[in-house]
């Protein structure tokens, strides 16, 4: 049987920048040819990133990527990269165009090219297009409606863009009777917590099904709220894991592939031709590699924690910034947000600020200046009570209202500093506080990203305890101080105020809002499973009123299934009530 | 031929307000009966309102929409409607339930629901879901696949939604072959600038393909930034336009129409059965109505600023609020937008405060206290030169860090009135100034909504104008004063600062940026069409750059075909920029 050499480069493109992307491509290719590859396989959309949104419906962009990847073909050609059959994925275009009522106008496809010897040769489209959760692409792409199998190194290859292997049906179901070698599958398959095992699974059960190892690449880095984790791999027809790449880095996964030989007289279940690129396989041997990478899988907090700090990174730096300045209270949810920081971007490029009012206790001002030693970010102080009370004089304020002041003079702070010295500003709100309201919009709510959003309060502080551990497992020193971690949480904003005066205690809260927002548990069926019915009422009220707020707050990384904004989306009008049901 | 009496309810329901709007369709039938209507139709899901978003997916919202449908019919049955035939929009349940991988979770359906004698005797299901714009219902919806014909009267009805009248094929497809007299399409279809002409032409069409009269019942009112605007009609199989309800106000418009008689054997091309209400035609004759109603068609100017004042209230109401908050700079924007809310409000809900700086003009004070004198609205001043003074002893900052705090801390006053007092804080900005991101942040951009978000400031100098000729016209005092109106434009941040210190002139601004955001037109197409390439390279690298401050924007009333957000989505990091192009 032949041997083919591939390489999965799990590669961190940027939206937009097709010519960073294109660069990127050409540096991976020579990796790819180093390493004695015939095939490289780059993720789904690697040329423009993904998700590209209405960018999909612009006939400039659809030009600019076509053009790029032509342009990519003749370079790696010109390179002496001709041999190497390369796929990659991009923004094309249905041609002749159809003006059908209704359809995405323009004809967007999500597609894979095969590029070979200075040529483009292969084209492939995308069939089933994802439209629930984070993915609208019914509103982007048109869909595909043929295969593409191409033949390198004596085999037949079958190509697939990730929702191609989640569906039945379509090309992914035709691999077995086109007696194809190898089973490759572009992805854009964002992270989320616990689903690298539904992905092993899935390989597994497609490889069986069309006979034939799988090689699965995807993509990495962070796009707005999505984090792509990597997690490619290569899977043989009895299911056994032939390789697999690291999470959360980039990496070029190579393995020698035993595949089926290509039989000359192949003819494709719809009537296609296969892609002839070289029919025999490569002359001579190559030196064998060593043993296959398998990286080891991250445990659970491991995974989130790098997700944060992926997902933080790659905004930040993906939209022109350097640096990050943040509010510090001394309390848990900046402590965990500033270490993310610090890992993501280096303590030099994180910037605190200690914002203290008239009810900010000594114990959280030393808690906060206790985090800027511990991990060596840039501290200052600046008291606000000055110009709370002269807000005061000009406009006389009391209860809620008088709070809020307090947190929104620290917004105009922050963005008078992000605004003068170019920091990013983060919002430090955890998933439980952004999901019954108990955030001021313009005060804590203010910045360009919120790296815990999608965290639950009671995972805040299991992620502080883990990053302290690990730190300790190190020999390094724990960022998070202790008592950020042991005290009752508050938000300072009155004397003796806690957390608790106003919500349930978190852990309650959390179980509450997870059956509610996680897995669409009605009121009733809360109270079923034994919550009681006022703790109910409560939690559902205040989640069902704060969709505007939830709005207006920054985005932050997705870790869950139900992540507020992409993967939630209500109105903001919106009468309906889970709760009164309840009451008598 | 028989005669039907027909009733269009154009109503206006609020989102997930589900017992709110059974009353109100209860309330309808009433006065449908009293009109002596053999039939009642209501909107696309006019018993959950529209559209409802994620809510569809739960199944405690799905169970509340079937059991308010089916307590409506009991209800009504009770009430001695019993003998009317009323067609209501609603969310149902596909059954049994399918468990496709991809395809909305629970099966939500976009249904429409017969009632009649206490019973529901008719379920049909929207087969077109639309996907694009304003719409995702591949997100929220399984399609419907089987007509729904019912008989009343002696007339066989054949019933479809929204979409399935836009698209060919599905069941509008079959009214001619299943021989029906009449085709009844329950919509929720939104305002865009010059639809209502689009919409007339597609009832003309589709009632010649169908070969019977057309009833077209559409939703009125606004829900977040949609607002619908009726234009419910009745139009012949010929063409001619038999009845037709105003824009932008409930009616129930109620027209007799000459049907085809029921055939006892038709046979439904899809081999559904035809659901026999009334076999017969209504025993003696009911007085002859007066001329069915032809409402007058609004001009432009007139439809778009009904739009506005609809949307602002039905906003403001369904939210729960009863009065607005509003700064007011002496400017067109925040005249404009007080303009609106008094309309939509009432000048005793509308609250203005004038907020000066060191840096506004006399005349801008001037300007704005005459606003409140012409309209009557409350009106207060607060300065806030000693605040920002105290902020810059704190934080010293200078340039465009330094004009952001003035902005910032109108927007803390603002919203401490709006804590305090409970009005919503509206937001003045326009689309030219959202467009190219000369807004600031949690500045002039704080608000709970952004009434001429969708307006380019071209057209705010055209409204204000219109509004108060329209004054004149009816001997009332117009609201905007002329030297808002009249002088030239200034954000006062600054000594002698003017818009277009930063920005081109507005006239020519508005025509690139109609060009590029609503007709996809490219950096190298708008050279080409005559603009300048440093003018070109200008407005749309700012556009390209300012998709964060876009999305932090309130919600404000849709107008156009590309308003920000629903119609135009993009990912907030994005390298794309169609301007390098242009650059040797």
């Amino acid at each position: 049987m032949p041997v083919l050499r591939l390489a999965l480069a799990q590669m961190n493109p940027t939206v937009g920048d097709i010519s960073g992307n294109s660069g990127m491509i050409v540096d991976w290719c020579h990796r790819a040819r180093d390493a004695g590859a015939d095939i490289v396989a780059f993720p789904e959309m690697s040329l423009t990133g993904y998700p590209i949104e209405d960018l999909a419906l612009r006939p400039s962009f659809q030009e600019a990527s076509r053009a790029a990847a032509e342009d990519l073909t003749r370079s790696l050609g010109g390179q002496g990269l001709g041999n190497l059959a390369v796929v990659v994925g991009l923004l094309d275009r249905r041609e002749p165009r159809q003006r059908t009522p209704g359809r995405p106008r323009n004809d967007p496809l999500n597609a894979a090219w095969v590029l070979h010897d200075g040529e483009v040769r292969g084209r492939y489209a995308k069939h089933h297009l994802p439209n629930y959760g984070v993915f609208d692409e019914y509103r982007y792409f048109v869909p595909g409606d043929s295969s593409c199998v191409f033949r390198t190194g004596g085999a037949d290859i079958s190509l697939a863009i990730c929702e191609d292997l989640w569906q039945e049906g379509g090309p992914v179901s035709r691999v077995r009777e086109n007696k194809s070698g190898l089973l490759l599958v572009l992805n854009g398959s964002p992270y989320e917590h616990a689903k690298e095992d539904i992905r092993l699974d899935l390989c597994r059960q497609r490889a069986a099904e069309a006979d034939c190892p799988l090689a699965y690449v995807n993509m990495v880095g962070g796009q707005d709220e999505l984090v792509f984790d990597g997690d490619s791999m290569v899977v043989g027809a009895d299911g056994q894991v032939l390789a697999r790449a690291p999470q959360f880095a980039e990496d070029l996964l190579v393995a020698d592939v035993e595949v089926a030989p290509a039989t000359a007289d192949t003819r494709l279940a719809d009537s296609g031709e296969v892609i002839v690129l070289t029919p025999a396989p490569r002359p001579g041997t190559l030196a064998p590699l060593a043993a296959a990478p398998k990286a080891p899988q991250l445990s659970g907090d491991a995974q989130v924690y790098a997700a944060l700090v992926m997902g933080l990174r790659d905004y930040v730096r993906k939209n022109g910034f350097e640096s990050v300045v943040l509010g510090l209270s001394g309390g848990i949810d900046s402590a965990l947000t500033a270490a993310i920081a610090c890992d993501a971007l280096g303590e030099s490029c994180v910037h605190g600020v200690g914002l203290p009012s008239r009810y900010s206790s000594q114990h959280s001002q030393d808690d906060a200046a206790d985090l800027a030693t511990r991990t060596g970010l840039t501290y200052r102080q600046i008291p606000i009570e000055p110009i709370v009370t002269q807000i005061h004089q000009a406009l006389p304020l009391a209860g809620l209202a008088a709070e809020n002041i307090q947190a929104r003079i620290r917004g105009v702070i922050l963005m008078g500093i992000s605004n003068s010295e170019g920091h990013l500003v983060l919002a430090t709100g955890n998933k439980t506080e952004i999901s019954v309201g108990y955030t001021t919009i313009y005060g804590d709510a203010v910045g360009g990203f919120a790296p815990i959003k999608d965290v639950p309060k009671s995972a805040v502080w299991r992620l502080a305890k883990w990053r302290n551990a690990e730190a300790v497992r190190l020999g390094l020193t724990p960022p998070i101080p202790e008592s950020s971690i042991a005290k009752a949480p508050s938000a300072e904003l009155r004397p003796d105020q806690f957390d608790t005066d106003t919500l349930p205690d978190y852990a309650l809260l959390d179980d509450v809002l997870d059956d509610y927002v996680e897995h669409d548990r009605s009121a009733a069926g809360l109270v079923a499973d034994g919550f009681a019915p006022d703790l109910v009422s409560r939690v559902l009220g205040l989640t069902d009123a704060a969709e505007y707020k939830r709005r207006q707050y920054p985005p932050g990384t997705k870790i869950s299934l139900r992540a507020f904004g992409r993967d939630r989306r209500l109105p903001i009008t919106n009468r309906w009530r889970e709760h009164p049901a309840l009451d008598p």
